[in-house]
């Protein structure tokens, strides 16, 4: 096979403008991107997927209550008015500073500005087992694969006639205190306690057990001790089991391994433990904290590099309040965007650029129909009025009209019928088949 | 391994009810169990999948204008309140019409009364090529399979250089030119008119071709004169290529070859040409017609075995108005049903059964935007009117008031913006992890 990489991406616009790419379409790089439209830059936006997702809500596809497309915004739509911006579905390999080249599976570009924000992947600290039968969840689809596998597990469970055969299948365990682990066990918790037993009326629910491991003293470790002590109750009234100060050790598909000697069984366990920056070659060791973060200096460029700037989950900014860096969320991205977007226009412009200073807007988390916990600087409640602040935040981060309108439908339906309606077991037919395909079409390139 | 057909499906409830077993969950079967629903019977509904899909929507899951949740409804939820109902997630491999006893890949299950109604698959009338290479849409996980299909081959095209080299990734060639067919073709012609153009402004969209090839004489086979006209200028107004009276030869996933000599390059061809009732082991040869339906007598019962019934389109009933069996529709699956449906309950009360009397109630297609042909058995129109009346049919066709919202809401968003919005190359996490884990599972039964 041709090395693909030898050869640039063909048919991108010619401008006579600074090329700038961008690599990768969360949070960070798409609000860059955005923020660069009709700006004097010829924008190319990289990501492997062809839609932008919206993280928050991934344990809600998880458990039933939306659509993948209602947290999913095809890339190409966002800019179809904007000339300069550019859209490729390709993934990042490789980087050659020196020549100032960014090489991807579909042939490499030439850049003036290089900027990953490349976001994270799971962390299984090391564990081979745990990564293999493990469910993570940091893609739409890992997220509908969990649901998939929970319907598919009860199907199962209620075809085995003796209740012991059948625990591992209707128990859930997941691994992970922060706002992910917290807000999948409450959403677990509530199909056991009002859906399942409607869908499986042959089954006990008693016996089935939604277990929460967090390895730290407490839940929601980054969040106020109200918030803590509140989200614990609500998980205990909501029927959790909550473990903190519990490390897993070892997980086989059908029992989790607890350091200490105990054991659980379960055929689900969601892995929401810890996440690791993804990586590309071209950096050198020291460009790299020990967890994997690329430092950058205050205006998110890597040091030694030349117009190569790092943001969001991925980067590692120190700021007076942040010796250890910026927390790996939503908000840090967006504002390291934001930030870098007014520098490269300032640089333009000519005028000088502004260092990134983090403003920390508050943290939440929902753990159950009116049950949410919210921490602002000058404010923290809790209950059912965080609840509603919750899904007001949510909703309007949310991009586009049509999928606000579609989510205010499910949140509203789900709340008045307290009966989620995606319990839909569509297995895909594999894309097994185009992947088979591949190495011809990659032919045609060369 | 162990065989599992030698146990029995566990865990069912034990009442003192006729057992009905149905298998199958489309038009027919569904309608059948929520007839009996609170009915003198115990009903166990069998299906492979735990939905109920709404086929005549599949095109527009192929073409993004609705999500797959929004056509497909969780049979469970459906008799949450019909305790006299139980569904179970399984495949029917075998009948023994002696000892009363079906089989299933997870248990048999001794029956009062079966009632058969699985539908149909694709036919390729016997070319092992074009089933290998070609796309089915008859499920909804086929359905989208190829809206993955076409974004997928549009992603890729944009990075190849040549114009020649992507041509066949750019094409579309649907085969038959029946109301699925001319529904596809419509709508994959108005995606190349109105959304892809913006969508990959690097590609021009006057090579992509539309094609729709049909064996006989004229599309819509089965409608009027009137109909088919109108149809045929619809599309050829959307820039549709449509050949009739036109056979495929062979397709080898790159070049469709006509009877005659003729080619067209694809990577896409669409297979909507003609299907093949699904078949189960325990009947003889002569009680299937040539082209695979089940004889059944006016009561949808099998001649030559006791308390068995076969709907739908894997039925051929003969009345004198229909000497080669019913049309394999949707109404006719729906009215068997429903006639059954009484025969079961009348003779449970000692009253004479009806025979079956299929009533026209006409048909429709839709062609695209503003487009569709209707005809009624004593009015025929087409155009605005008659795509209004199509939307309105096949609304309230659709299970479920949420469901109606959804697609009320897609439709109208689709009409005002001329953009359906699910461009999205969710590509699944593949289900292989779970298969792979099954035998574990099938043990712990033994």
């Amino acid at each position: 096979m041709p090395d693909i990489n030898l050869k640039p991406i063909p048919n991108l616009p010619k401008y006579d403008l600074p090329k700038l790419v961008i690599a990768g379409a969360g949070f960070a790089g798409l609000k860059l991107a955005r923020e660069l439209r009709n700006q004097p830059f010829q924008v190319i936006l990289l990501d492997k997927n062809n839609f932008h997702q919206f993280q928050p809500l991934f344990y809600q596809v998880a458990t039933a209550g939306l659509e993948p497309s209602a947290i999913s915004f095809p890339l190409r739509k966002i800019f179809h008015d904007s000339k300069n911006v550019t859209f490729r579905m390709a993934e990042v390999t490789r980087l050659d500073a020196e020549k100032k080249r960014i090489f991807t599976d579909m042939g490499y570009i030439d850049y003036n500005y290089l900027v990953l924000a490349m976001g994270a992947d799971t962390n299984y600290f090391g564990s081979e087992t745990i990564e293999h039968f493990a469910s993570p969840m940091k893609t739409v689809s890992e997220a509908l694969f969990i649901r998939n596998k929970i319907i598919s597990n009860y199907e199962r469970a209620v075809n085995i006639e003796r209740m012991e055969d059948r625990k591992s299948l209707m128990n859930v365990v997941i691994v992970g205190g922060g706002p992910t682990g917290v807000e999948l066990a409450g959403a677990m918790a509530e199909l056991r306690n009002n859906v399942f037993p409607k869908d499986y009326p042959e089954l006990s629910f008693k016996n089935m057990k939604v277990v929460l491991i967090e390895a730290g003293p407490a839940l929601l470790g980054t969040m106020s001790k109200e918030s803590q002590e509140h989200a614990l109750t609500y998980l205990k009234s909501l029927g959790v089991e909550v473990m903190v100060d519990t490390k897993v050790k070892d997980y086989n598909g059908k029992v989790v391994s607890l350091e200490g000697g105990a054991v659980l069984e379960t055929d689900t366990l969601l892995w929401a433990a810890g996440i690791k920056p993804n990586k590309i070659a071209g950096f050198t060791e020291e460009m790299y904290a020990p967890n994997g973060r690329i430092f950058v200096d205050e205006f998110s460029e890597v040091p030694g590099m030349k117009d190569v700037f790092v943001l969001g989950d991925s980067s590692l900014m120190k700021e007076d309040r942040f010796p250890k860096g910026h927390p790996q969320v939503a908000q840090t991205a967006l504002q390291q965007a934001e930030n870098l977007a007014g520098n490269l226009i300032r640089v333009q412009k000519g005028k000088p650029k502004k260092p990134f200073r983090y403003k920390d807007l508050g943290s939440m988390a929902t753990v159950g129909r009116k049950l949410a916990v919210v921490d602002l600087p000058f404010l923290k409640f809790q209950g059912f009025f965080a609840w509603l602040t919750w899904l007001l935040v949510h909703l309007m981060a949310i991009l586009g009209v049509k999928n606000k309108l579609i989510i205010f439908l499910d949140w509203s339906w789900n709340y008045l019928r307290f009966d989620p309606s995606l319990r839909l077991l569509i297995k895909p037919r594999l894309m097994k088949v185009i992947e088979q395909n591949e190495p011809k079409h990659e032919k045609s390139i060369d």
